[in-house]
């Protein structure tokens, strides 16, 4: 698996930034987290007023093979409908990105239809969907690789065209929240018990028999591999599990990175795409600015993995990167306050220390 | 006190706005608190399309007597200061209403100084600041219902003039969260040392100043009153302990609702203002929406006692109305996704039933 350089964020302004920060007309610390954020986008894009204007949400788009055991709430044929729902600007993250002004592009990474052409779609099918990996890899592995560059390839073009400061990604895939579980089970050893969740709204024997699948996929892999969840190697844990539309994200994570942009990571899923992204590249996480904590369990395990300290906290359990786009204005506002408030001196204004 | 009529919110319409949402191009509920805010918003309009485009900020501004004895991490000065700094646009409040394009007016219910005329300012002063309430009573009778009206009007001018559909309310006034906590105890009878906090930034030493300052004030309430804290009647609490911002604050968020009109609580000291206009009628309530959950520990029991879910929770503790600006987009987030995303039927998708 090709390699990726990535430079870590430097700590050459940090002093500076705080000193900003400090300054501004307010109790020190009084704006939280946002100013957590504030330094952490200052320090990547090295100035005292960072920007997230230029934004672009990119939302990948595959399906899972082993939907057709029975994996997810919703039947595979949504996957191709909502990317429809998407172009027509009728699904939730159309509708925020519109009141945002963030440009949305869909990439079919790997959806089981044939589009025809769309100015909000890019054609960039690696496969039409994965094979079922409870009997067989869920891809050859030259797709792996073709997967991660198609991520690649619309972050490098965004930036040339577009100059974009901030990436929103986001996914479509029925099924890939399951995926995301095994994926998750399969990199770190913990098992799919403890990683599986409701996705779009399973019952528990829905949740139980996901974990099931996971589990005889997990069984197929070690009698055809040997070792075990935890200890294999990524390569084989991609090729074996999938899915296009979450190694496109892990590719596309570790692009903005070495461009030295910042993006916003969404939900469980998209969390995942990090998880793997990061064992390619660990600096990729230099550059990762967490949206929202979900109902999905495994995604608070995640977020605990990274330290994360995420924008929102609203319960949201819907993907499509519709988190980003929700705490997207949170970003913009710590931009805002770090480039534009007044400092106390130059407001004239007595600080707490006087 | 005069009264105030407001008609609880309506719950005709609950079972096609619970339709609406749930008929939306998404799993049922994965929209999490959102899902909340649109049907709270939907109720108050009586609408499948509800609005909060037009909004306004208004913040007001009061000086506090008790300050003279050390009761907060800022000198009295920074009040004045601060009204500048906000019609300049260099404050948090500002910057953020300016990206969030909320007009932003301050009242200047009480501050201890007098303000030249400025586009932004409304100069409605009652007194210059609330007298020491360790010594005297912070008002005069008058002065309360005055402050209560200086509240009411903005509301109801700025719906004539504008057609507000949402009211955003905050706050300047060294000592106010101080002040806010006396009325808290003084209301819920609950002990000083349980609703002070840290303010914007004091010390152990600081907190149990407040506290002890609190304590001396109600000492004097009850040798000349009777009575002892959560028994006192609202009409002597408020003239004993003022101060004039917080009960403009309260009567702006009475005549809100009065209006049919929703409003959002910002922080600490606002939330008191919504238990001063609970105490005098309840159905405000249906017209609240909390923006966030604070670092201020007292902040946190009240919205228990609210029962509500606040929008952000950022640890912020600013004040201005700064949290309220912050929220906002997700209010407006709340109404674009019930009012223009597309239904499963609509879309052509398959819901999860299927």
């Amino acid at each position: 698996m090709s390699t990726c350089k990535i430079a870590p964020v430097s700590g050459a302004m940090d002093e500076q930034i705080a000193h900003g920060i400090n300054t501004k007309t307010k109790p020190l610390g009084s704006l939280g987290l946002l100013e957590k954020y504030a330094a952490k986008l200052a320090a990547i894009q090295q100035t005292l007023t960072p920007s997230v204007s230029k934004a672009q949400m990119l939302v990948f788009a595959g399906d899972h093979g082993v939907c057709a055991q029975g994996f997810s709430a919703f039947p595979a044929e949504v996957t191709p409908q909502m990317v429809h729902n998407f172009l027509h600007g009728g699904a939730a993250v159309s509708v925020f990105c519109q009141q945002h002004h963030v440009p949305l592009l869909v990439v079919d990474v790997g959806v089981n239809v044939e589009f025809t052409a769309h100015p909000l779609l890019c054609r960039a099918k690696v496969a039409r969907g994965t094979y079922d990996f409870t009997v067989r890899p869920a891809l050859e592995l030259e797709q792996v690789e073709q997967a991660l560059t198609v991520g690649r390839q619309r972050v490098r073009h965004s930036i040339e065209q577009y100059g974009t400061e901030l990436f929103l990604f986001g996914e479509m895939g029925i099924g890939n929240t399951g995926v995301s579980s095994c994926l998750m089970s399969a990199i770190l050893g913990i098992s799919p018990e403890q990683t599986v969740g409701r996705g779009t709204g399973l019952d528990d024997d829905g949740v139980a028999r996901k974990a099931m699948l996971i589990q005889r996929a997990f069984d197929r892999v070690k009698k055809e591999h040997g070792g075990s969840p935890g200890a294999w190697p990524l390569e084989l844990v991609l090729q074996e599990f999938g899915g296009l539309e979450i190694l496109a994200i892990a590719g596309a994570m570790l692009e903005s990175a070495a461009h030295g942009r910042a993006f916003l990571v969404d939900g469980f899923i998209c969390t995942v795409a990090l998880l793997i992204a990061e064992q390619v590249n660990q600096h990729v996480l230099d550059y990762a600015l967490f949206a929202h904590q979900s109902n999905e369990q495994a995604h608070q395990t995640l977020l605990e993995h990274f330290n994360a300290e995420p924008v929102l906290d609203l319960g949201l359990r819907l993907g499509e990167g519709s988190g980003a786009i929700l705490a997207y204005p949170l970003l913009q506002s710590a931009c805002v306050f770090l480039g534009q408030m007044a400092s106390f001196e130059s407001a004239g204004v007595a600080d707490g220390s006087s």
